[in-house]
């Protein structure tokens, strides 16, 4: 087989048949075919798509290019989410321990953050001693133990797809649904759950901000999943406004902390709350998820996963010296608050990074003392912006001049969750 | 300014900014812009194609990135011709010398046959002492004193074309009329001829068979002539069947001295003469390009051009050892003889290269004794195949199987000449 062949084949608009798909990802993970070549298929795939076979054998190839979790030893249903990624997104440490809590287990395999939205394996590790990077086997025997893990997914799992997804960063092929969907989808399957959930961020603060993208990434990831014998489905949620009141680490640990405690926003809440039911109705589990908040069993998971991952779930959480407040330019109710310009201005005080070997501060980032639909008077505090060196407010200021929009009659309230996709 | 950009503005479907090329081009040349954002922004390109305005800033980029032959030495007006490469296609060695005879010079930088055309370099190289390979300011001597040279461009003209279309090749991204405009103009511009005229190729021995494709392309290039103040028209010619009798270097050597000396095959003098015309008529020139035939000045130029470039016109130009015959399937009239097969089997038979490194036979090729129109019997001889090395006549053999058709009544004469593009 020749590599310009399978190149042509794609550029041409034709389907890559298997053989060529085994060739290019199995070729490219073993270093035997250039980038060079490996991109220009990639931005064929950005121009021409791949079809519903292309996309199963796509994912089955980054799969077997590495190791599969293996669950066995796990004697209940194994459930997991994952989201595309959002502002104030600390869902998964609330949620992670809610199923576990719930007589299902979740081996929750996550990353890092890059850009203007956080990384759960970020904000897990501001907890002291917290350590993220579990080999394959103590993250098996963590969810084993507890019901939960989250943790990082390791060199070992699909690297086909890391080396790949390491390629399109660099050259403009990021923006493609079936590169995406097959991404995710290959990671979670050879994540070796039973069930997963996908909460498609839609909205401003979303990687794919328009709800026919995300529709239509939604409808990929569940179709792939099919085509696997994983049972998936998927919820587009709003992504408008931050998550809850905070957006950096530190600071979404201690609200997850008061989630978990029964005392989290009602955003966070309701989003939490409606993946926890989907994915225990995919476990076929007959549970209410409010029940382990109420009940103190997901505090208790928790708290029990923090430990087995070598962090002290009592310790203070790090929070930044500096801090400095933005007041409300007007008047009225808040309509509006953009939150990608909220994420932008929690990396630019510290909490992101921009280039992969960054460290992050444990402590940075904003807090939302306003959310859409309160009332504000004119000068009064909006977001308070913590961060280590008070040189950092500036840039962050800048990112959040009119971020938030205020009007003199309160807002039509927005749902959060926009749609439920099931095979 | 940062590649990424750049990448996902052609990805995005908008031009690119003289800014932007620059900042490729000159970056792509240097080595500081890597091979894998090169083939994406490249396969964008093909995707989405280039502007007027983008490809005259494209074609600026590529033609300053290197040197340019400066003709300011020479008393007359410059012409010269460029073609998108036939089968058995040797005009320019009895082209260049009319046009020399005629009053005007022809500084002809050509290359080296890759695939089923052959190369006119390759071509004369097939005489004994020919050198292809000159400096620049021997090019210019050798045009200032013959009239005409046929030279190969050498690495400093528009390396940045050379670096890219190494990487085409091997990255699907050849076919893009833009970039094969783009790469041909970059180059003749760089020669520093006054007047351009191409000949772009149509039908089953083209590299762009079908008519539209290669208007496209002979429109393009006159545009791209017309934006940088050169005086360029094309004119499109039938590629469907081998020009001449004969394909394979040698061979087509010596069918230029018949040529020259008046007894030249039809079709290569009708070709060649409307090419001289129009490039005469582009110098301002009112001569009859058939008198640089009939009063031998022609001849007299090319054994001057062969000299200044250190080869014998008199020594005996090299002949294969071996010879097989291919006999007609039935009786009747020729009515298609496929100009592709017909270059594949002179390239298996050695006259071609399959890579760049590769030698070539002088020898070797396909004398075609019968053409399309003429009658012939069954078991009567079509081709004669030469070859250094009779192991070569099985695959040339299998290459031609098909290539001839043959009817009971003559065929209808098609044109050679089909169209003439002027800005």
């Amino acid at each position: 087989m020749d590599m310009i062949d399978v190149i042509r084949t794609k550029r041409d608009g034709e389907s890559l048949t298997e053989d060529q798909i085994n060739y290019f990802i199995n070729g490219y993970a073993a270093g035997a075919i250039p980038d060079e070549q490996a991109s220009a298929l990639l931005m064929a795939i950005v121009w021409r798509g791949m079809a519903e076979d292309e996309l199963t054998a796509w994912t089955t190839a980054m799969i077997s290019s590495g190791a599969r979790l293996d669950l066995a030893s796990i004697d209940r249903p194994t459930v997991d989410k994952h989201s595309t990624g959002g502002v104030g997104d600390k869902v998964s440490l609330v949620l992670a321990p809610i199923v576990a809590a719930s007589g299902a287990a979740d081996p929750m395999l996550s990353g890092r953050g890059l850009g203007h939205t956080g990384g759960t394996l970020d904000k897990l590790e501001a907890i002291p001693g917290f350590r993220a990077d579990l080999d394959l086997d103590e993250a098996v025997r963590v969810v084993r133990e507890v019901g939960c893990v989250i943790c990082s997914a390791g060199p070992d799992l699909a690297p086909a797809d890391r080396r790949l997804y390491a390629l399109r960063d660099v050259t403009g092929t990021v923006e493609s649904i079936p590169l995406i969907a097959s991404s995710i989808m290959s990671k979670k399957i050879a994540e070796g759950t039973g069930a997963l959930v996908l909460d498609v961020k839609v909205g401003s603060g979303a990687f794919l901000p328009a709800i026919d993208d995300a529709r239509e990434l939604a409808e990929t990831m569940v179709s792939i999943g099919a085509a696997h014998g994983l049972r998936t489905s998927a919820l587009l949620t709003a992504m408008d406004a931050p998550l809850g009141r905070t957006a950096g680490n530190g600071l979404e640990v201690s609200e997850s902390f008061a989630a978990l405690n029964g005392a989290g926003p009602g955003d966070l809440m309701e989003v939490t709350l409606e993946l926890a039911r989907e994915m225990l109705y995919l476990c076929g589990l007959d549970a209410d998820p409010w029940d382990a908040i109420a009940g103190g069993g997901a505090l208790d998971r928790f708290n029990a996963m923090v430990s087995a991952q070598g962090g002290d779930p009592h310790a203070p959480v790090p929070e930044a010296p500096e801090r400095e407040q933005v007041q409300a330019p007007a008047s009225g109710f808040i309509s509006r608050m953009d939150a990608r310009a909220v994420g932008i201005a929690a990396w630019r005080l510290g909490a992101g990074r921009a280039k992969k070997e960054d460290a992050v501060s444990p402590g940075a980032g904003v807090v939302c003392l306003k959310k859409p639909g309160d009332e504000v008077a004119v000068g009064e505090p909006i977001f308070e912006l913590h961060a280590d060196d008070p040189a950092r407010f500036e840039p962050a200021g800048t990112a959040l001049a009119g971020a938030v929009s205020i009007d003199p009659e309160p807002p039509d309230p927005c749902p959060l969750i926009l749609e439920r996709i099931r095979p």
